[in-house]
């Protein structure tokens, strides 16, 4: 992963120094820059880059822009999903709305979306176009994914297929169109921006699967958040999907009641965290989620081979997917 | 005013349909459609399509795309607003978080900030590219202006100045850009560019030191939200800024103090109102505010002849002005 190491550390640069651009007047910039500055990995710039770069190696100081843009979205997203979720931590710090207040988080988001169109609009505009369409389209996904995820804590009939499709939109589609904003700048082929779009949309969905499996069975501290918050909030995760698909009678039965539970106390979050997990070891939902992910881990490299990279660039995103699926669980 | 008038009905006709596009999820779209048919005059949009139309008369329905895109803006920045505001009421009607949840606003109103963009982009390149600028800058200005409303509020030495500077960016470029978008579609050139978003600018000024005096001064069944509401949430005004600059001693400290006051009851605020109305009278400051708001006014006028109309567009145009400034006060 050397290039997109090396993107990374570049992109780190890059968004320090824009952060610095954005001015007054101040109380609507600090919170991006507080939200910005607290971490995350910078993978979809990253790849971003590395996309373009492996297209054309002169390519990588001018795909900045886009990743910034990226960068900037996907921090806004955390912003306002953190509001909606009501969520108090992220990557281990308070969330921008505990910190600054839920207005000024509405309104820094609002701002942050605005400004990844301002980004944009840096390149040509034959670049420029087509990146604000690939954009747009994953931009709309996000939302919309984001307000099934909401409908589905209220739902009780919620299908494998749609917890499928809403993790796409919700999550796996900026990672694709990422790469696809990658390629637009580095001008490759129709077939090339589909097949790395394809790669990096079923990656983050084996991710996202991996996320589901990570909120009840990874570590607390390394997941940055509160362990198992999906069952808290009732999130019709894989997991919980699954074992309902594979309970039967009493037991199925049981996991609905438990799982609709909400409004709880301290103590009574910890016994229902126990409960559902209990029930999801006994039928074994944790190997069906992995299976899963493994497939559409396949699914992505399978169109990896398309993108028309050399194998230097095959390599790199291989290590990338092995890279982003192996993380501690 | 029959262009203006022509065009708001057949944008009506057009928003109507736009909105019957909008599917899934409904949970996303259904406080959208709420918000934007609980009415507005469409003077954004219907002045954006009269300048298209005075600029060439073949364009009146081309530029029914990017008047699209100013009112789903416009009704974007109602919805968080209303929050941030903590409003109950928006033209008479529930507002969008009363009636459908604060999670449910912001979402909504995140994703018909990026159709805008979308609407835009329906436009070919040459003409798109300049929209998409023009709309950004408006849209920046337009969240900082909000941000300088909320700081003002807990802030004690906001000059006129600074006032003048909120309004401007706040409600004011939405006017001015919504006009220089329809010269962009009519291939206007630069200077007539420049010159209507001036005229709608100043307009737009003159048109918020009008509505601050109506906050006060109009009725409540035709504002359509409570009375005196910016006196209740410390607004500074441009009404109590020159109250403020007018007052000496005791006077001045007294209206200090009674303005800063907050968490009230519902009886105290009716005494807060009863004496800061008062105090506003006793300097006749609501006459200074009609003085300011024909400044402005002028300033726009004297715009207007630059903007390369003919006579019938220069008339309707201050028609429209006289419309806009001649509401119930």
């Amino acid at each position: 992963m050397v290039i997109i190491q090396k993107s990374a550390a570049l992109f780190e640069e890059k968004i320090a120094n824009y952060l610095k651009e954005q001015s007054s007047p101040q109380s609507l910039y600090i919170p991006m820059e507080y939200m910005i500055q607290i971490g995350g990995k910078r993978l979809r710039p990253a790849v971003l880059m590395a996309t373009s770069y492996y297209y054309n190696t002169h390519l990588l100081e001018s795909s900045v822009d886009a990743a910034l843009a990226v960068e900037v979205f996907h921090n806004f997203t955390l912003i306002h999903d953190d509001i909606m979720d009501a969520a108090s931590l992220r990557r281990g710090n308070p969330t921008a709305h505990m910190k600054y207040g839920i207005d000024s988080a509405i309104l820094t988001g609002d701002v942050m979306l605005i400004k990844c169109y301002d980004l944009l609009m840096r390149y040509p505009p034959d670049v420029a176009l087509p990146l604000v369409k690939v954009f747009n389209k994953m931009a709309i996904e996000l939302c919309e994914g984001q307000r099934l995820d909401m409908d589905f804590e209220k739902r009780f009939d919620v299908s494998i297929y749609e917890y499928i499709e809403m993790i796409t939109f919700k999550t796996s589609v900026l990672l694709g169109a990422s790469m696809q904003m990658g390629a637009i700048i580095a001008s490759a082929s129709e077939e090339e921006e589909r097949a790395i779009y394809e790669f990096g949309k079923n990656i983050g969905i084996a991710f996202q699967i991996q996320d589901d499996i990570l909120d009840i069975y990874g570590e607390e501290a390394e997941v940055g958040k509160r362990k198992a918050g999906d069952i808290i909030q009732n999130k019709k995760t894989y997991l919980y999907l699954k074992a309902l698909e594979l309970a039967e009678g009493v037991q199925k039965e049981y996991l609905t009641d438990v799982y609709m539970t909400s409004s709880l106390s301290l103590e009574e979050e910890v016994i229902k965290i126990d409960k559902v997990t209990k029930i999801f070891d006994s039928l074994v939902v944790r190997e069906y989620a992995n299976q899963l992910k493994d497939a559409y881990r396949d699914l992505a490299l399978s169109h990896l081979v398309n993108a028309g990279f050399g194998n230097e660039g095959i390599e790199e995103f291989k290590l990338f997917a092995d890279y982003l699926l192996n993380r501690t669980v």
